[in-house]
């Protein structure tokens, strides 16, 4: 049964407005005034036992998927339990996610941020110097607790994804990530502006839902990032419609992750872990 | 004419592999063993007064251009003057872009790091507070010099980015921003896996060509990220050929910036700005 969180209103995650659309046809032009629906994309700050850490531009929903996602994909946490409360709060702002999380896992926070000279950028949270790059990384232990798989069912993933990506349906703007299990039933999807986001909000899910054996499926691109949170969460293979990059490449390969990409009707790509497929 | 850094070798920037690509017809699996490009992402730490002060993943080409566009997208720079020096050291963990900036620019840098609590998130880079997140901002005096752009050299503009997305054409991995003149013409094309990163090298591009006249294409989504950072620069138009968001809608509107959005084969949307258009 699809995970209930997803059949939440998502009324306030959408903007309607009026906006001209052009059409050009046969050397004429028409302006056309029409409804559009814009998606929300909202500052939201993770705050960790009264310290702010990070703001990241999100989809206002999951959000308290997305903080513990974050959370564990970026190895603030090592597990769910390290995290005591959330509170949600929203200011003119934007978004405030205060988070207590255990004293030791603050201090290890603190004394990698005392490490760090200063800011850090996009896809790569937390980083700052280029020896940090991949040293955050803590790879599950090559487990391998997923087999068998059927590429054809990734066809019926393909559907599912499609029929239950609300937001992408209206406003052409989110990405999804979806969790499925090993005989292509999906468990969860959710959604974001940002591709990152999207998949910290599935990682969260899925370490509520005490890491339930299957895969993950995005409809973005596979670049190291994705591959490396979902490593540090302990998933072992990932399929994206989109392309991957040779880093994302490397990494799959030197992990034993299972990595596809250009995963469309009738077709996919192995770049990483075919062991865990039947062939 | 196309400005030549563009016809740069892009040999470096894609690695050939072997994979195997599935071909599922008829409910029967094909195996199909063939060659496949993929384009490289690397770290890339930027460097100021020696001070670094933050890595993202770049697809390596560009580098000067993207050091300098960030720089002033992100208003560590006011003006290309500001910027002395700059020198691209590779190194084993990734790419060191070491810059030399004025020391008054240097000062104001270390003051905004040292009122930041600690690190930051993706897509805003340098934020980690809710206040901080517009602030930044320095918008352009609502300068009108682009006007009397018409629609339908849109798909003039569409046809010559298909046609010069060089890394996109081999890899289907990266994105591209580029510069057009008022009557359609390409100036300059900047491509990357990540499309901030994409945006920033032409932004760089566009400073050291003293500004000139005209507008920027993406072949990803306007988000208000994307706004600002054009903004910044002194850019008064966006096209982007995916969606836009209501965050950049409303910064759009209140500067007086003219966004368009699914802009594709004979057909686009206004979202601000319809004055610059001839409707």
């Amino acid at each position: 049964m699809l995970e209930t969180d997803f059949l939440e209103n998502n009324v306030n995650l959408i903007t309607k407005i009026n906006i001209n659309r052009l059409v050009i046809e046969n050397n004429s032009l028409l302006s056309i005034k029409k409804e559009d629906f814009l998606i929300k994309e909202v500052p939201v700050a993770l705050v960790y036992n009264g310290i702010s850490h990070t703001v990241m531009m999100c989809t206002p929903n999951n959000l308290a998927d997305f903080a513990l996602g974050f959370s564990l994909a970026e190895n603030i946490l090592n597990h769910k339990g390290e995290l005591y409360s959330l509170d949600i709060i929203e200011n003119n702002n934007g978004i405030e996610i205060q988070m207590e999380i255990s004293s030791r896992q603050f201090a290890a926070l603190k004394e990698k941020r005392r490490t760090m000279a200063g800011r850090t950028g996009c896809g790569i949270c937390g980083v700052e110097q280029l020896e940090q790059v991949q040293q955050n990384c803590k790879f599950f232990p090559k487990s391998h607790r997923l087999h068998s798989i059927e590429p054809i069912i990734f066809d019926h993933c393909l559907a599912q994804l499609e029929q239950h990506q609300i937001l992408a349906k209206q406003t052409g703007a989110s990405h999804a990530a979806a969790f499925f299990a090993p005989n292509g039933e999906m468990l969860a999807i959710r959604e974001d502006v940002g591709r990152h986001v999207a998949l910290d909000k599935l990682l969260g899910w899925y370490a509520k839902a005490n890491q339930p054996l299957g895969f993950v499926f995005v409809t973005s691109r596979a670049s190291f990032e994705m591959v490396q949170k979902c490593l540090a969460c302990g998933i072992e293979m990932l399929c994206a419609i989109s392309a991957t990059t040779e880093m994302a490449y490397k990494m799959a390969q030197e992990n034993n992750f299972t990595l596809l990409a250009f995963t469309r009707k009738g077709k996919a790509t192995i770049y990483s872990g075919q062991e865990r497929l039947i062939l």
